[in-house]
């Protein structure tokens, strides 16, 4: 595997590990604000998504739309935002966060001004029933 | 075509139209600090890529990879970002923007806290070698 040991997502897992196989892992972030926050993180060190094969970009984005589909199933978004960004930690890693109307900034980017306190409500063992949704969707890993 | 009147992806074409097929089209934003900033937005009034099938996640994003690539070889960014939000525009739509360290907000996202003023330099004659760029790679649309 190319590894950079400069790299924060070659050093570490990068969150709570819910799923892997060897291309890629899905990771809960842990972020207080946005509970329900995954990244999936492809698990070599590599910049852009035109720097994979188009197998690799459809097997990589698989994994992103199962993350998507989950979260929607277990906790009912108002909108699901996507984004690769990796200006800070050039290796490709996908931010999948679920978006409620009265979160902290909400509709702003969460990257954005924010608008209220914001209260996650989540529904009880959602995090177990998120973990069992994604990994019935993402298969063996 | 499903169309939202309430939608401005809707009712207009959203920039400066560099290519389109019957799924969707590219289109340059026009943003003063970000140049090259495209979107790549679906035709259809849809909210989030699982509302898609597999077969029309791929023909979008195989529209995004040739606007990431495209970009990349005429403007040779520090990093390519790409998010699709929606939380104001709930209609399907990739912001495909070319990043450099000495842009306005870097490494913040654009959405986040401006960085210094920022000021885009870029070739002569960079808009239309990214049409051409663009379209070669996307097809005859």
């Amino acid at each position: 595997m190319e590894n950079n040991t400069a790299c924060e997502l070659c050093d570490r897992v990068g969150g709570t590990l819910l799923w892997q196989d060897s291309a890629c892992r899905v990771v809960l972030v842990g972020d207080t604000d946005y509970p329900g926050y995954c990244r999936v993180i492809l698990n070599r060190h590599v910049k852009e998504m035109t720097d994979l094969s188009v197998a690799e970009r459809e097997h990589f984005m698989s994994a992103v739309y199962a993350v998507e589909a989950a979260l929607r199933e277990v906790l009912h978004p108002d909108k699901v935002n996507l984004a690769s960004l990796g200006n800070m930690t050039p290796h490709l890693h996908w931010h999948v966060i679920p978006r409620f109307k009265q979160d902290r900034h909400f509709p702003e980017p969460i990257w954005g001004k924010a608008q209220r306190e914001g209260k996650p409500a989540l529904a009880p063992e959602w995090q177990a029933r998120l973990a069992e949704s994604a990994r019935s969707r993402l298969g063996p890993g």
